[in-house]
């Protein structure tokens, strides 16, 4: 039966991705930078073959044949089918020259930009980016006539299946409003209340004790997730074998700690898909978003909340007594909750607080769709930058690109319609729990006993175990009752940030 | 032209070799156990693919139509089809059916052989083996008519290319006259000079920076190579990112450090591999023979040995001071000397010193011989193992099969015409070491300072530059002047045990 050799085939492709996940961990966190070249080129050998696999014209023909039989096929399989065949599809959407063309300029573009950004120097970056930035046009060109798409909705639909800048516009636009001024706001509220810093210096070895400790209160199965070091904080692996990595500062055990926790949002999701269909492409993970989201609800949602702090508030003295009697005060409740929840205007994103962080993205947004849409050229972007970042977060990058359009990785290496997933998924991620508070409204008392097996269950229950088989707008509407509305994440920062 | 077409086939094979090199490192040193099941399986559709590529009757085509033309190769090039034409001969020689049956025997086998062996129970075991033994009496069978060699030798061949029973019972003669009575002499001798064994404890951490000075100075590039910890010290990786283990013990810092040493010997074999072919099969080590050698020249030869001995005194102290403080007698260099060519009867073969080292051989040669030829049933084995300790180490190990014939992981996993390459490689150590002693009449001096940089260097050019372009006997005589010669490792030990 068809149904059956496409699971037989993608089973086998199942199973080299989960060797490709390890060798990229592995690749962050042990290898030594003298086999880099050579380890580039046997993975890219790998991603050849699984690109070889899925789009080889037998699987066009297996899923012909078992679509016309679907009738035989369960709910799950349907599903399955469902994925293999849009797997295949975007494979075999663009020419392999174009493909290796548009690898190749993301690869020299990035390796560049390793060097120029440390100089500042976009002037010499510029040509990279368009020689980037014209391959990754051609690819939603071509994306889009093969998927029926808009050149821009196709890159999204790569890395959240239904994806739409129709839907990104719907959920951005009230943030448009909200959040300039809301910035403001808080940052003047919070000017009025004092925040002592904890002093360390925090023993690395301490703080891993401690983050280990919290990982499990969070929830994540340690018997099935390891936790590293690598200079990126990153969750990869597979899922009976987590691997979260980590950095530390001896000055700051907070920021370690809540790295741990936003990547154990993504191991936990990993850990909780459906065990029976893990090698299927049904059984991975849906797209960043509900990805995102998953590590987001837990250090946003949950672990920055009123509640959890309370649980962490008990359990530092365990691991830093010496701290705790020396400065009492920084360790109050009253305290770590400002400490977690500070808002700060920042050049930089991946340092941004959630009220900050959507005015880094929509600056984004915005860009990479003008060049995309061919609406802007690379060399105005240092400007058009400036001005979008007066606009959203009223600070200038003038003249320091550095830490303005050059200080992402994602344009460089060619991802483009990556950027609003990180938004959209604290707008899933507030959603998500406010759902499951109406569920328990006692769900407060168990977060401040560190206790979240009965938001896990729910969770498990409303996404985990859903793989891929639904779409993020089925998924949401089933768990809370409609499809994705950013009033839930406004609500969230109204009440967390002016008790309102 | 077909040579090329297959070296671009077997530079992907090359690649996905490496991938699999990490992956089975990672299994070793980072995996956890609840990820073994599902890594098994990926790691046994990765075999299952290198096996198809391999085997793929074009394959066949490109090397009889490269072997048509050969004359326009040049000599690597002849050398890397010959090797080509060896694996795919190899990997078609087996019906796959037989292949997979006798992976699954040994799997299951190997399993159970952990339980059983940790329950003394040999009886349970036997019919594990039984079907294990079968298996392997089919391969031999299926290879050899293949390869048009016996049995037994087809199954050396698949270790060591051009391995013949006929060369290991040459080799071995000598040794059967020589070695029992040359442990009484030995033994006799040491009982009447009094050993200081160090007291510790010696910390982890200090052992640890102890390793990597004497990995250092015996040659390996740290640059290219990482050292963890694991339950067995094994060499993995690849040639630009060596994976090395070790395990420590707080009470003795002397097997730690030769525990490195010694997978030092095999990672600097990797290191120097010919860097214009290691993607070719020409390019990688040659057999298990010459790797146990280069592993054997660096701790037997080299560390364990008077000069060396010297240099290695005169490191202890500043790793361990406090300890030398303590106990200066113990770290003379002529107690170091006895404790590193200590000899003892004993009943574990990776225990063993390298006096005692190749009696536990001829009991495993001796027995997996009449067990392929079918002179010896499984249920035998025990009876059959303990007459052949009692002849050659003078110990029995009846009622003690945990200790005896269930002591090693190579049967019950199907490792058959695996156990002689040990001794044989003792012996090309010994003989290559010779003969660079000869080159070089000064070399001693230099091991008095740690350095072995000359040593290195002749190594290089004799062993590990040649990749698999030369074959043991090829290799040897162009090294050394003759082919395989036991006299070399009698006289060694003769002169390190005995003075004469």
């Amino acid at each position: 039966m068809s149904y059956e050799k496409l699971v037989r085939h993608f089973r086998r492709i199942g199973h080299f991705e989960e060797l490709n996940a390890i060798v990229q961990w592995d690749q962050a966190v042990n290898m030594q930078p003298a086999a880099g070249p050579r380890r580039a080129e046997a993975v890219a050998a790998l991603s050849r073959v699984l690109h070889e696999w899925i789009s080889e014209p037998i699987v066009f023909d297996w899923i012909q044949e078992a679509q016309s039989k679907k009738e035989e096929l369960d709910p799950w399989q349907k599903c399955n089918l469902k994925e293999i065949a849009r797997r295949h599809r975007h494979a075999t959407a663009l020419p392999a020259d174009l493909v290796e063309a548009t690898t190749r300029a993301s690869n020299t573009s990035e390796q560049a930009w390793r060097r120029l950004r440390a100089e500042n120097d976009f002037a010499s970056f510029a040509p990279y980016l368009e020689t980037v930035v014209a391959r990754q046009r051609e690819c939603a060109q071509g994306l889009g006539q093969a998927l029926e798409l808009d050149p821009y909705d196709a890159l999204l639909d790569t890395f959240e299946p239904g994806m739409r800048a129709s839907i990104v516009d719907l959920a951005f636009a009230p943030l448009r409003d909200f959040i300039p001024g809301f910035i403001d706001e808080v940052i003047e509220d919070q000017a009025r209340r004092e925040v002592v810093i904890p002093q360390g210096p925090f023993s690395i070895s301490a703080q891993q004790t401690f983050c280990r400790r919290m990982m499990d209160a969070a929830g994540l199965d340690l018997e099935r997730a390891r936790i590293d070091e690598s200079h990126h904080p990153f969750c990869g692996g597979v899922p009976d074998d987590v691997r979260i990595t980590n950095r530390y500062r001896e000055d700051d055990f907070l920021s370690g700690l809540m790295g741990v926790i936003h990547e154990s949002g993504h191991g936990k999701y990993e850990q909780g898909l459906p065990t029976q269909y893990l090698e299927q492409p049904v059984g991975k993970a849906r797209g960043m978003v509900v990805h995102e989201s998953q590590s987001l609800l837990l250090e946003m949602q949950v672990s920055r909340g009123p509640h959890f702090v309370e649980f962490l508030a008990g359990e530092i003295p365990r691991f830093f007594p010496d701290q705790v009697k020396e400065q009492p005060h920084a360790y109050s409740v009253s305290n770590l909750q400002r400490l977690q929840t500070r808002v700060e205007r920042g050049l930089i994103r991946v340092d941004a607080d959630e009220v900050t962080y959507p005015a880094h993205v929509m600056v984004r947004y915005d860009l990479e769709r003008a060049l995309i849409f061919g609406d802007l050229k690379v060399t105005e972007l240092p400007e058009a930058w400036n001005e979008k970042m007066k606009q959203y977060l009223g600070i200038s990058t003038l003249g320091n690109d550095k830490d303005g359009c050059l200080q992402d990785v994602h344009w460089p290496a060619g991802a483009f319609g990556y950027f609003p997933l990180y938004t959209l998924g604290a707008l899933v991620a507030a959603q998500l729990f406010h759902a499951v508070q109406s569920a328990y409204p006692d769900l407060a008392a168990d977060l401040q006993k560190g206790d979240l097996r009965r938001l896990d269950r729910w969770l498990k229950d409303k996404v985990w175990s859903r793989g891929s088989s639904l779409d993020l707008t089925e998924m949401l509407t089933r768990a809370t009752g409609k499809g994705l509305d950013p009033q839930f994440f406004i609500a969230h920062l109204k009440a967390r940030y002016t008790g309102s």
